[in-house]
């Protein structure tokens, strides 16, 4: 395992298959990178565990840091007790927590900064997925630029998944030999383990692996 | 008092004098206004009492929200027990916080965002101050155009002091009627009460009101 401080970028990883995916790619397009996870008191502490066990298989350095805001600022399904579902008002997915990403990157920038990290990598895109507005690529692109003013140090926010489809993100793991890390993985909303197969995180991740014609590791390690 | 629910703009009130000023700025430019307060486990516990005794003072309903992830990012003497000073490899102040502001913001406009208020203010100056780039006009105007986009809403961040020195903030709390609440505000680093009056924060406070011509309330009130 490389050290910290000879990491060339941050990656977010959330212990699902697309951070998980995006470790590998940070790997191979940076030579080294650290992983970091936010303990948001999100539903399913499997997550966190989820993070620290793909890290550990990809041998990369990993640190969870903690935020309690977002669940004082209620409002959102992830970590609270209401039901998934849709808003009415806005018609984005209740699981929406507005500028989630935002946050988790204007943090990860401030721990890339005493460091001299210059690449932050997240697991994002604009197709097959819910239609949150932070996850697109005019928001990202503009963050960044925020962010590079803000902090007054040149970084990079890259989004590997931008533009691919679930069938695409599963062939670039495959590709990036990420694919054994895939069965570690969490995506189930429901937190379940084996997951539920019905909810919508679920039910994406199956057309995913079957749109690319292969099985998911996660349901044979279970 | 006015609900929250009809305000019309969210104020970071740190408990400050330019925070003070602005929440009156607020008050006067939008008719209602809640102020946040961010309790970041900084040094001193006293910056909260103050927002809470200064909005109570101007009637409007403050909410403090919490921030663990500050202190376990590290790096800063902000709310740590490292000595005030000039990080020797930035050239900042040791008490710039990464993106602090940016954070602030973002959390802020995700208070704003299900309440449907359009309205920030910050009391951040590019000019008498310490330096911080995410304190100039160029990061926040980026960064609320990031705002926009990621939450795909528009929200305005105001920054009324933005081109004012410390003395006339002065004069234009006087002007707001903010004058008598800026006998309850906290400006001292080392979180002394009468304030040390030797710390750079209270000597750009006393700078400002010698220049004004007017004595600081503050110094009678303790």
């Amino acid at each position: 395992m490389h050290e910290i401080t000879e990491a060339k970028s941050v990656v977010l990883l959330s212990g699902g298959q697309d951070s998980t995916t995006c470790l590998y790619w940070a790997l191979q397009e940076f030579g080294s990178t650290v992983a970091l996870t936010f303990d948001y008191q999100q539903r399913h502490r499997v997550e966190l565990e989820c993070a620290q066990q793909v890290a550990r298989l990809a041998g990369v350095p990993q640190k969870t840091l903690p935020i309690n805001t977002f669940s004082a600022l209620g409002n959102n399904a992830l970590n609270e007790t209401l039901p998934i579902g849709v808003n009415q008002e806005t018609g984005l997915p209740n699981t929406f927590v507005p500028g989630r990403n935002f946050i988790f990157l204007t943090f990860a920038a401030a721990y890339a900064y005493p460091r001299g990290i210059r690449n932050l990598v997240i697991g994002v895109s604009q197709i097959d997925y819910s239609g949150y507005p932070d996850c697109r690529e005019g928001s990202l692109k503009t963050l960044q630029q925020a962010l590079c003013l803000g902090l007054d140090y040149e970084i990079s926010i890259h989004t590997p998944l931008m533009h691919l489809s679930k069938k695409e993100v599963i062939e670039l793991a495959i590709q990036l030999g990420a694919f054994p890390a895939l069965a570690l993985t969490h995506t189930c909303y429901l937190g379940q383990q084996p997951p539920c197969g019905k909810c919508p995180a679920c039910r994406i991740r199956a057309q995913g692996f079957a749109a690319a014609g292969v099985s998911d590791p996660l349901l044979f390690s279970v």
